[in-house]
């Protein structure tokens, strides 16, 4: 496997007190997509997927900048293959897209932590994670357009956060929008000076840590069910998830603390 | 059947004007949506379904708060039941969520008049109406995840409202959010000084309270249908319905009094 | 055909370097989507769609506004005939219908250049065009519930642009909305004074003119294919659309110019 050439790994992970803080660890290169990275990503998931003392993952990028997408150098060598790459670029958006389902489906909250620029697949990065945080002086772009690539998978994660007219018109123009404009859009939750995005990041994570892990896991996990149903199959699905946490040991404990005006539990995560 | 005692009923229905004014009537427990609550809101709203007089409804709570949403004595006290309550619960929240479309499939619009809290089905309540008016100072959360209970059902509602990143701050942090963002999200339409919020809700009553009764009941029932087909598919459902709309005597005695520069007419209703 | 009789076709096309300006050319009538102003821009859309000439396309009204909606005195004639016109206002609006749908699925990006009041199916047009500027006193409105016709047809196009509780509200009280409210919903993407609306528009149009129009064409349709479908359908589509845009010679060049650091090639559009 080709792919920039380094002793550290591409992928950081280190957890504190509940939160695991995935660091992208190619700086060099802007955090790029390569196939080690995605393969680095991929694993990352896998793992904390099962990791009962993980609660809420932070996503951020070595260096200045969060992630500038796929790595264009090392897709452009297999234009040497004997189909001219088709298949390779089958299998690395379709590798890419599963990566960026593995957030979505991952049990735990995944917020990311912008700085600098996040463009093509790194914006879709920002618009997949649950929650993201970003520096002020942070910009996104789909900005394949420029270089005659239409965004197309980013398009499916952007699309689904910001309003369409919006959409279209970073798909279109390529154009960065600061980070107050993505605030507005609703791509990021908010912005915040430079020197306080770690902080501000942190600050989202240690809330949600402080919460049942089993009605967070339940919770995240029914949000993206239903937003595929329609309305009444939505409402009995949601109904259903709902009575099934009523029963879980959490949630006894901490109704059970609410109604009787007592502190909330230590969650047992069940 | 359990629930608050009180000689006053749950939910009071004032009729003036066209519009019916919906009080729920317990703003000792914050107007909580108990067992009483849910079966008095649900016979208002078949009662009003079929009443011709009403134009238009208006939801709000007696005392300070809108609702707070699920009464949590009443459900804890299931737990003794012989399965631990999951079946109870199982149709509380079948019962609530019933309630809750019957608001989206009441063919007059529903305006929220939102003062204080309105907090978990309460939020709903809110997302669910077809409009939204609040006091500058009235207050929005999803707060069941921080006593082990996601939002789940609250949030099929607030996820149809809001922007999917919003959605999840509130859904995982529990926290309130203020009136003016909740504007900026699309959950409220606007937000104004406590003392003037029954006159704003009020008048946006009173607009569409002068609108054709078959005109509006036509509308409604449409955007909800619509928004759940595809594109070529919600075109060919409008379509037909505006052809029938076309059809009815408001119909023919608005447009013939606009193209010939008269007064709107007395509508019928038909 | 009925219509205003005119010697001055009902649409004019004009192109120039890659952008086609298509003026709606009834300012007498506002602008209204009579039979005759149907005809003509489904003429020029089956006819732009087939042009490679043509990279972008801007949608304007002549004379001080941008589109009243439908023709009320001609649909009013047809109710003499014998079903009362049923049959007619069913093609008409299936027909209304069409045309609108043949903007969504141009393979070129049209903008909406919106000059004083855009209402009913004017408003609809504005939705549904890809992008759209707007004078700052540009006014938006689905007014057709103020004469007993609820807008059922523009709220598709309406309902997909903007957060539900804001299309609701422009539906049910009929009510102009101003531009810079118009921004904030999503329904247009900037306001700009008046008398800078062209250059507005045009700088737009000239970005999209300078991208690959195979990059362009493939996410245009990709954007509106995708967003009907789930999440794992839509990446699995995505995947594949982006994969058969790397085998497009602009992608070649593109992608090649920019890992090469040298600046962008001429765009096949191949």
């Amino acid at each position: 496997m080709e792919g920039t050439p380094a002793v550290e790994p591409p992928v950081l992970v280190e957890t504190d007190a509940g939160i695991a803080t995935v660091t992208l660890n190619r700086a060099r290169s802007i955090n790029a997509l390569s196939e080690e990275m995605l393969a680095g990503l991929q694993a990352v998931w896998d793992e904390i997927s099962q990791r009962r003392d993980v609660k809420v993952v932070i996503l951020r990028g070595a260096g200045d900048h969060f992630c500038a997408g796929h790595n264009l150098k090392e897709m452009t060598a297999r234009r040497a293959d004997a189909d001219g790459g088709h298949q390779y670029f089958n299998d690395l958006f379709a590798t890419c897209s599963k990566m960026m389902m593995s957030i979505v489906n991952l049990p735990q909250p995944v917020i990311a932590e912008v700085t600098g620029i996040a463009t093509a697949a790194g914006c879709q990065l920002v618009a997949t994670c649950d929650l993201a945080v970003a520096a002020e002086d942070a910009r996104f772009a789909t900005s394949g357009v420029n270089i005659g690539l239409f965004c197309s998978t980013p398009m499916v994660a952007l699309s689904r956060a910001v309003p369409r007219k919006a959409a279209m018109e970073m798909l279109l123009t390529g154009d960065f929008i600061p980070a107050d404009r993505a605030v507005q859009l609703g791509l990021i939750n908010k912005a915040v000076p430079r020197d306080q995005v770690a902080d501000a990041t942190r600050q989202i994570a240690d809330k949600i840590v402080a919460k049942s892990p089993v009605a967070v896991k339940i919770g995240k996990g029914a949000f993206y069910s239903q937003a595929e149903m329609d309305l009444a199959q939505a409402y009995e699905f949601a109904g259903r998830t709902m009575a099934e946490n009523m029963m879980a040991r959490d949630a006894e404990a901490g109704i059970g603390a609410f109604v009787t005006k007592q502190p909330m539990p230590e969650w047992t995560g069940e």
